[in-house]
């Protein structure tokens, strides 16, 4: 298969911006597919970028290339990266925390730093990096196959890690960190692997009572349900509703589920 | 033509949903097409997700296959589908009444239950059916061409139908439903074929004159007008403005079309 | 490489518009690429849309098509046509307004009015100009690669031109036009080519004070900071904020900057 090109990135769908550096690509690496994951991160949340993209990358083959763009410091000393994990996936980006738990969670196998790569686009700007650095390195990479033609390969590589995620797990008590909400207002956390301990439990939540579930649509309309959602991560969700506008619940809120019965 | 794979969710583009859905595709079928038909259909809105496939189909070549997602069920007893029509194209979704208007229609030549194809993505999830079992299924059907190798074909299906859908048209008041909101305000309804009727007709609709059109720029700015859009169907239009805001109008309203002069 | 088709509307991502249209496209020419650059522009913003298509075609390759649909007028007697620019660029849509600015830069080789080309889908609707029109020539284009195959040549074309754009540079005060807002709220104006009189300057627009600068990320959260944008155009954004929102500025707005200091 020819190697794909995935893009995820927080630049919405108001600008050309993720057009063009579809173009970008397209002219460098014109057989190689380009699919978006998805343009609609939240506008500079590490928190939700990292998650999704952990979430997809069981679906993506290891032979393929994705441009991971949520930067908030662009232009700053933040560095600009492309690396490859153990399992073969190439991520390109910024070095602000995106990939830190994929890299912790798979292995690195290299990294070279291409803020000065060959393949950047001349006169450079200093606030679009998704078009002048990530996208020429993200295609070059995915018709050469080779992280060492970007440039000086560093083995042993120190990524910058996230701030703000809590996670503690006690037998009534689970306190987790809020890393996604979802079209439908699903709030998505960091406690993962629990679903043995779902079903059949009521919880407490925000003072709400919440009933374990298999899915969002169990129970009635308007119940409050924690379950397990597609990416494996623990859910909470409202049968035919909306529970984080519900509830007020933001990206990066901590939050306490205490587990009434079961 | 390599029969290209269209898509229609309510998933919207916040998440990497649909993304993630490309990706199982293209790894089954990687030299088929994927054509984003509409990811913007309203949380859970069967009617509009109907009307919006019904809309497209016109102009989808035959040797198609197009994946519907609308899915509150998912995880329910409600079946997972496969089915062709009489016009050679293939529809895969949830059978919630998404594809009754179509079934009814066009014809349809076969139907296969995929809750439990042997494509599915094992360890299939019970909230994310558009990955697990409508991509690979999907995809599958485009390769292969033929709805009976995903499993037994049901001759002469019956498909769930559509709720609340009202439609009475008498000489002077027409009776219709809000099938679906555009991005520019426009309402849609279920009454269609009736444009001999409209030029130069004056109306009246929840208390406001409405004058008979061709298009939605006819007539003054801020003039409200009653045409027939580019689905066939009857819609109505605030010229330079959005309709639908000014009016307070929603899917699925019920909505009576008095004809004052003509 | 084959001609590359992009798309560029204010359709928005809530009905099946673009979806339909790539449809077309691809039934009349399934070897070229569609990439979309943008269907966010804001409803009827012909201002937006122009500065869009401007910004985006240094990074589009010389032998592609561009379709761009932003058409207030659709249905009415704004013409429809296809042009070549002398860098070689087709473009396609209404002549309103959008093309003016980039035949004044570049020049135009030929145009054609496509409102009776052959190619049109036949029962052409009055109010989806982008699906019966504008689609099936531009496919046409990207096929033939010759303009004159779609119809008539005009070889001096007079062009519609755009209403409301203010642009005046005097040394202590600039008064532009906002042409767009993007996601992050940034607010990007029509004046150009000022890099070198930003950095270390402090200026004043609507009474507050802004910080010349590299890009969006200096200084320090919430300042407000005036800089060369990635399109070469004086930009506007607060760090870490969202300044059109915070001062209220819209597309179409004439803004004076003063420098205090340099």
């Amino acid at each position: 298969m020819v190697r794909p090109i995935y893009l995820l990135t927080d630049f919405g769908h108001q600008d050309i911006y993720v057009g063009v550096m579809k173009s970008v690509i397209h002219q460098i690496a014109p057989k190689h597919p380009i699919i978006d994951l998805c343009h609609g991160v939240p506008a500079q949340s590490i928190l939700s970028g990292s998650y999704q993209l952990k979430a997809a990358i069981p679906y993506l083959p290891a032979a393929s290339v994705i441009i991971v763009v949520v930067d908030p410091g662009v232009g700053s000393q933040r560095r600009a990266i492309a690396l490859e994990l153990d399992t073969g996936h190439f991520l390109v980006g910024p070095d602000n925390g995106l990939f830190s738990d994929l890299a912790d969670q798979f292995g690195v196998k290299g990294l070279v730093n291409i803020g000065e790569s060959p393949f950047n686009l001349s006169q450079s700007s200093h606030t679009f990096h998704g078009r002048d650095i990530f996208a020429p390195n993200g295609a070059e990479l995915a018709r050469k196959g080779r992280l060492k033609d970007l440039g000086p390969l560093e083995l042993k590589p120190k990524l910058v890690s996230q701030d703000g995620v809590v996670l503690r797990i006690e037998s009534r008590v689970w306190r987790g960190t809020v890393l996604h909400i979802d079209h439908f207002g699903n709030v998505i956390t960091n406690i993962e692997n629990l679903a043995g301990n779902l079903d059949e439990g009521l919880f407490s939540v925000l003072g709400h009572h919440f009933q374990g579930a298999r899915t969002f649509s169990d129970g009635r309309l308007g119940d409050y349900l924690l379950y397990q959602g597609s990416s494996g991560h623990l859910e909470m969700g409202a049968n035919g509703g909306n529970l984080a506008r519900d509830l007020d619940i933001q990206i990066g809120d901590h939050l306490d589920i205490l587990l009434l019965d079961s």
